[in-house]
């Protein structure tokens, strides 16, 4: 803590886009003060170099991740890519509270964990001892955590509406279809050829059908929600535009329920969420409603099939799907105000 | 037709995007002449005045409807809104064989088409003789229609890769989802605020969920190719590009079926068709690799949930969902080669 | 003033991109509180009737102007169009001061005014009382200004870079040639078929070649700082985008003078200026990087045809070139932190 | 030659997106015959590999440029980098005529080269020989030659407009600049983070600010015209869209010479030619109008201030920018057709 009680913060791959939102959203929080930056292949540069947008934020230089004195940080955000987060997060000091954008510490099985992601965990104890940090669900346990492994975007976007559903048992789980629609910024700054405006501009298309790394997240949290194992079919598909989630979810009603009773369970689970919102009856969520903002957007649809209802939600993967609610984790954890540089109006049009 | 064996064609409503298409696809087109072009707002303009990218091809100007000599005229596209091309088509002389691209003569049923179109059909009797024309599917009947009614885009890309499926019986009729999207050619140029480039760009949004027009077409030719009734769950969104619709669709397979069954029967199916083509295994079609020519590319995947598969279709809405399709239509009626005038190989990037 | 000292605030015209541009800025204002909201056509509606994003703010339903109870307002900024806003503006009460994002009070010569906008004005006297607000340059008018004339989008971006240069005499005032390119909400909620997503995208081009209404503005301005004439040639084009403007300015530098010094001279101007930025040598500006943001990027480049210079100028139509300098003026006229609810950084990627 | 006369082409660099063009339109060219495709990363593999639009068109297969069997082979279209192309065109056959798409054999002064594009020209009596394939200016050499340099997409756009008047002395030779707005095609599927959607999307920026290679193959082509050495302001932009590149020219005009003189030569010099049109009189060019074609649309605007004129050209760059204008010339080469398998109509919208 500085001396005016402002958390002292590092960020862990500062050079990726989950990196620059942070920096975007810490400059509006009076809470947090940027006392590290690191960036392996750019250490050495300004933010700017990387993001000519933060140049004029006064923001400290990006290092090599050894190069920091743990002595001035109080907690940090790692934005470093699957598989190199674990042992970054597994060298910090025990000082530091950690939240984890990466995949790395968000399967608590194991075994799960060696099949998708391609090889033994290598911080197996911090993998048990990490608080799956979806914060309107599991903000208890956030509160006290040291490391939080924050979601997923797509599995936030699925799990929202999906875990009050199962909760309260209003829907089968089984035949669950979630077809998720993303912006391209969720592949991150190393995209490669697939992420040229060449390649993404002007069409679509699945990737990853049935196979998709976010699949067994999903079916981990909804799981837990449902109390019995939860299989779910996934496709993700890439769209032109750099922001934005949405995923159609379609589900099967359990005897006697009906669309409405979903709404209804929705809107008691959330009605003092300040970034879960439904539509009104008849109108489906809007990626470009959510812009920018923290928002998700929860639709609830009767289908014309009997007995089966669609919830659609919606989020800006680089803010309530990433380093949104990973700022709102810390929020709680550091026990500040959660809306805290939080923005709650997308950037329309 | 003229001296030369042209076909002489009238474009009826020929200042909106459907009528532009068929233009330049038949300007490709040694068998066609276009001979009359009608538009009501714009009668009495150049085709330039609407379309700038085609003022050069040297097209007669645009004049209302009933200044049209039919004598002078073999064929007509009708590319009118939706509930005014029947009223259109009723007053053709009987000499003139049409390809109607609107909605008004794909329902057989009366009842259907008033219960979701929001009145009494005006032309019944053609309701009735009207042919529906999926090419690759009715091939023959079209071949001596004298009106063909041109599918919709959303029942173009949902039909061709499920009707082989249940014509064989291997998929249940039963709790099929259809996830489509599409660009935002297919609301036509009188779009309006929800057209506009601010209000679509960098975002995505389903709607008429649960309600769309496409959804009891789609179920009438799905019916027929089963055998029996079929209810479909179909969702359509609205995506950031110009053309190109994929559709997503999760359907149930029946005892003993697998997705090879599915990918071997429209592999079957589809053989010695120009313009349907399966990805190969594992690669997703994506709209990109479709745009500007007539081709639908279908691919096939096993989901993660056991008994269940994933079938995608990419086309390009204006093309095999729209003036492609109806000039393939024409081709067939007249006895050309299928393939005149219609493009086969994408424009990409 | 409510108790609490905040502003009560009214906004004309709310229904359209500014308006919800101006409610989105004034979220996070914590002097402001909007006492009212008119709208004609959706009258009587809620604001998220019109702006689904803005719809959990708690605003004032829209009204009709003449419901408004001006007694509770002390400020209105007024977005309505162009020819519209010198009625209503002239129909306030005298205690409330207004900032107007229309064009109509932006001619200080009512001749140029009647020339370029088809008509005499109809409110004369507030014409010649209204301080054109280029906060940056007129800051002292604003303050006591009752009614603020706020700039357009395109001049904003050309004055910001070329009047400091004009002021210190280091360039020719004859020559100037302003290439600017604009994104799609510059045209408004009412665009119609121009501002299509299928008119709009993958594509760009010229509009208003040598006639458009913002060069006598720029004129105007640019005359009065370098204390002589000058015409323009200024051509806008409208590019696949939704927010931005970039200004390509070709100059002939005065003798003696070289690009360096207009550099220097515009680093003297705007050293304390937040919201005016010079972009590093060598390095161009880029729309991106301020986009939903209140800053104007400039960068300076020397020619390689000898004796000239390159100014580029870069800010977010709907912020610095309207809402957020209108609420920029504000502040100053309010006597608030001239910073208050204005966003320092870009929403990127 | 085939036994039917066709020309055997082999495709040098085949895996980038003008050679995609190229093979694009030589699908709808009878005269052609796809004879060898050569791509060195990707040796070996199916052209759907690199290009999945074009996987069902049976062409051979790509392999190491050594590989070809150059007997079979009649004539080159060379799609490789700068810098790789001048050794490759040396290392052909002396029956093999080609075009070659790089810079590489542009500029024939062999100092400007070097200075340009850093270092000798390591074929310079190929430099010497090669005829600049202008086509509509160049069409006599062009005939003859063993091999073209075919121009860049900004000369190209700059050039049709300007020579023309340049030839005629209606212009002055000194402060023309040409403010050039490109899509992201052109920088080749190779362009890294900078060509990223993310980094693209939604903003425009001006790059190679009065230092791009363009610039003195423009000089060097405008000169010839002119008959003097002319220096050009050259800014190029880069755009959110995939195709099209819009010059925007601002020009003095001589003495006595008005806009419509400019018009006038234009019309004369292009009355004939099949690519190259005017925009009638206040209709401003869009590349939308000729995206997907070969066509080059021209606009001439007086300016508002005296003695000053507009030039603002269209084209797409893959296409009359690149692969269609080397098909083009090839077309002249061999004696065939001049616009056959060149799309005359754009692909709109």
């Amino acid at each position: 803590m500085t001396a005016n009680g402002a958390l002292r913060v590092a960020v862990l791959g500062a050079s990726g886009y989950t990196g620059a939102e942070l920096l975007r959203l810490a400059a509006d929080h009076a809470g947090v003060e940027i006392a590290a930056l690191t960036a392996e292949r750019r250490a050495g540069e300004p933010v700017g170099a990387a993001h000519p947008h933060l140049a004029h934020l006064g923001l400290p230089d990006m290092v090599a991740i050894d190069r920091v004195d743990w002595s001035g940080v109080d907690a940090a955000f790692c934005c470093l890519p699957h598989g190199m987060a674990q042992e970054a997060v597994a060298g910090l000091p025990s000082h530091v509270r950690i939240v984890d954008l990466s995949a790395d510490f968000r399967l608590r099985d194991a075994a799960t964990y060696a099949r998708w992601y391609g090889g033994k965990h290598r911080a197996p104890s911090l993998q048990k001892e990490a608080v799956y940090g979806l914060t309107e669900i599991r903000r208890d346990r956030v509160r006290t955590a040291r490391l939080v492994a924050n979601p997923g975007c797509y599995t936030t976007a699925a799990e929202l509406p999906l875990i009050p559903c199962l909760e309260e048992g209003l829907i089968e789980t089984s035949g669950i279809v979630i077809d998720a629609k993303s912006g391209v910024s969720g592949a991150g700054r190393q995209a490669g050829e697939s992420g040229l405006h060449t390649e993404v501009s002007e069409g679509v298309h699945a990737y990853g059908v049935a196979g998709h790394r976010h699949a067994p997240e999903i079916e981990q949290e909804l799981g837990e929600a449902a109390g019995e194992a939860v299989t779910v079919t996934f496709t993700p598909h890439l769209l032109p535009m750099n922001r934005g989630i949405l995923a159609t979810i379609y589900v099967t009603l359990r005897d006697g329920a009906e669309a409405g009773d979903l709404r209804a369970a929705l809107a008691r689970r959330y009605r003092d969420e300040p970034f879960v919102r439904l539509t009104p009856q008849g109108q489906a969520p809007a990626t470009r409603h959510v812009r920018g903002s923290n928002l998700c957007l929860i639709g609830v649809f009767a289908d014309r099939a009997p007995g089966r209802a669609i919830l659609v939600s919606a989020l800006d993967n680089l803010v309530k799907g990433a380093s949104g609610q990973a700022l709102q984790n810390m929020n709680v954890m550091a026990g500040f105000d959660e809306t805290a540089g939080l923005p709650r109006v997308a950037v329309f049009p």
